[in-house]
């Protein structure tokens, strides 16, 4: 009925939180999404595929990258650089797809400057110690690294009001769906049904 | 999970697009809304009980409750004053209950302005010749009042930029969980989940 043009959903939020989980839940059960894949200088993670969960890319590439003009966001983060490619978001805007892009909040900023109708979600946990549980649970990262993510998370709290909406991830299913509702109610702004209300203005002084 | 602080919920939409019959099957469906009564100059239509449609004062009446501020808004429409009783606004926000106003666009300005978090939404019909043949098809105006309220129509469609929102209603039901959906994810504003993000903000620091 409503809108068929396509927004950018960006999805922020502590690591650990759920994020992931929660974007290959979205895009598996529902064919709208398109989810962006980022470019990253850090190196793959085990069972970590290129351009599947990142375009692993060297130091220079990135550069160049930016140079190009050819990501719509970068920023730097635990000593390595993240960046959304432009082309892959803008073709599939234009396809009617609602681009997923999972960044961080220096992103998120950078992406509302510039597509300022794009939807900012940020994912939290129940509770700061269900965080805790999920990062130590995760078995792949060492106490430091864990230290880093908690003092990260702590900054990233700070800008949770420059979101549009938190989600709380407790149950998948429901925060899935959550997500998903968010997004449709966001397709039914006016700013982005403006055919459809100046069809109806034109129809109503013809009548 | 989030918030269950009472959210005012203003619905406008052309005469005719049918408010009425969405927030009736709203409020029968979810114990979560609150439905508030206007009070009017008008005379009652056939059917209409006083304190269950609108509240039916006299103009004496009526200027009294503005004098006492005991309204949160209102307006003038084809000749007669409508207004949204104040107290039963509040006290339902209180109790936790998402208030819904069925009103006119100059009455929703004067609510957005006073309560910046209310979310407004404007009803529309599929197409401006369904409007027209469901006017007709009430079977209750004559043809000068249908003429009157397709002039209104035209008036209104203007300020639709105004609204948070447009919903079509084409197909009833869809438009009842549309709506509802719609105002679940205005649940999920930062601003109306401070408390559980300071809270989150504290246990971190305390980890």
């Amino acid at each position: 009925m409503t809108s068929n043009k396509g927004i950018i959903i960006v999805v922020s939020g502590f690591s650990g939180a759920g994020k992931g989980t929660i974007m290959k839940e979205l895009t598996g059960r529902y064919d709208r999404y398109a989810l962006s894949v980022s470019a990253t200088t850090r190196d793959p993670r085990p069972g970590e595929v290129n351009g599947r969960e990142y375009f692993f890319v060297s130091n220079e590439e990135f550069e160049k990258l930016i140079a190009e003009d050819g990501l719509i966001e970068h920023a730097g983060y635990v000593d390595h650089y993240y960046g959304t490619p432009r082309k892959f978001v803008e073709d599939k805007l234009k396809e009617g797809k609602d681009v997923i892009l999972e960044i961080e909040i220096q992103g998120a900023l950078q992406i509302k400057k510039q597509y300022g109708d794009a939807v900012l979600l940020f994912v939290m946990p129940p509770s700061a110690k269900e965080l805790k549980k999920r990062l130590t649970g995760r078995g792949t990262e060492s106490s430091q690294v864990i230290d880093e993510r908690l003092k990260r998370a702590r900054e990233e709290a700070v800008g949770i009001e420059n979101y549009d909406y938190i989600v709380i991830n407790d149950d998948l299913d429901e925060c899935v769906i959550r997500v998903h509702e968010i997004i449709d109610a966001a397709h039914n702004a006016p700013s982005r049904n403006l055919d459809f209300i100046n069809t109806i203005r034109k129809e109503l002084n013809e009548l």
